[in-house]
């Protein structure tokens, strides 16, 4: 039994990774970030599975950075791209240096609750638009968090080489029910099915043979 | 001439780190953290040196994170330790992961403004207690930080082989003036000269056979 803060958006891959933590028995504890994004919806459907779960959630209001992050899509009002999420055209969701700052931050809440690890959902879809989920930054900011502090916090990505696809393949092996995430990146009743994030996601339960059981507004 | 985003406390190292970065003709933004520290009055001194200066500043209050920051004396209602800094009672001034999430959210600024280098003030007489002030971590921050973002964002520390004393002994060859700078962890009218910083402090202006211009309350 490890202790592990999961950093966890309210997405399907992070969605599937807490439960995965759980899954093996080890003793979880959540952390989500609000950064100013649109799609707040994502943070509301996150307390909802924790409370449900009795899985301690700290949601972090780190919305006081937004006028530092100038230039995506996500917090700005530039608008939401559409299409697939490997194009060019997604690279402006990319918010600067995000997973730096929040692994960052869920280290230092894992050693003032005296846990061990630090998870976190990259998976091989986004290696090709976000640095910052690739194999060798998890490596270097790995070793980073080791030398940072006393307390040697491991950071870990169990996804980072599957695809969005096979992370869905483990979820449904899991039984998990996926109306409890949302991944749409605009922030509306029902997920627009148009962006890159929700392409990606329809792909993804078309790739499993399995209908997605949220509700697309197309 | 480079443009690089200082990381400016208030205090005599970030001080002279800034002056260094201006007397060599560098574009200088200067950011600082506020995340509940007791002593704000570095950040107050800060602003006004910037403003005079017409350096660019952004304060980021971060002082929503405080609930994940527990076990510090700088942050809660622990009692600063009083002696010397090496001493094994000032690792209660330790922050969890203090240098990581600032330089982390540092980055990100120095993205968004486009600029190419980051800047922080540690020392040797940090390395000591502060594992986040070693040059074995600012080569690995350094490492991560160009992973992280298509920008590469170098993480330099000028004076990480500095003691303090040497580190005044260059801005007080650069005719700086020390009484613009402030490094009490108690934040009071006048600095206590009794917490680790203070005594650090006063040996420094003492090694340099210099008075101190700030006031003292002892």
């Amino acid at each position: 039994m490890t202790k592990i803060v999961v950093v966890y958006s309210g997405g399907m891959d992070s969605f599937t990774l807490i439960n995965l933590a759980l899954y093996d028995e080890h003793k979880v504890s959540a952390i989500s970030f609000d950064y100013g994004q649109k799609h707040k919806k994502e943070l509301s459907i996150a307390r909802d599975f924790c409370k449900s779960n009795l899985i301690n959630l700290e949601v972090v209001d780190i919305s006081a950075i937004k006028p530092l992050l100038k230039g995506s899509a996500l917090t700005d009002e530039i608008e939401i791209p559409k299409g697939h999420y490997e194009d060019q055209t997604m690279k402006a969701t990319v918010v600067p240096n995000r997973n730096m700052i929040m692994i960052s931050l869920a280290i230092a809440h894992a050693i003032s609750i005296d846990f061990e690890e630090v998870w976190y959902g990259a998976h091989t879809g986004d290696h090709a638009i976000y640095p910052d989920c690739r194999p060798e930054f998890l490596e270097s900011i790995n070793n980073t968090s080791k030398l940072a502090n006393y307390e040697s916090i491991e950071v870990k990505a169990p996804f980072i080489n599957l695809t969005k696809g096979q992370i869905l393949s483990k979820g449904l092996d899991m039984n998990l029910d996926y109306s409890q995430t949302w991944t749409c990146y605009e922030g509306k009743e029902q997920a627009c099915g148009k962006c890159g994030s929700c392409v990606e996601r329809l792909e993804a339960f078309s790739e499993n043979n399995t209908r997605d059981p949220i509700q697309y507004s197309i």
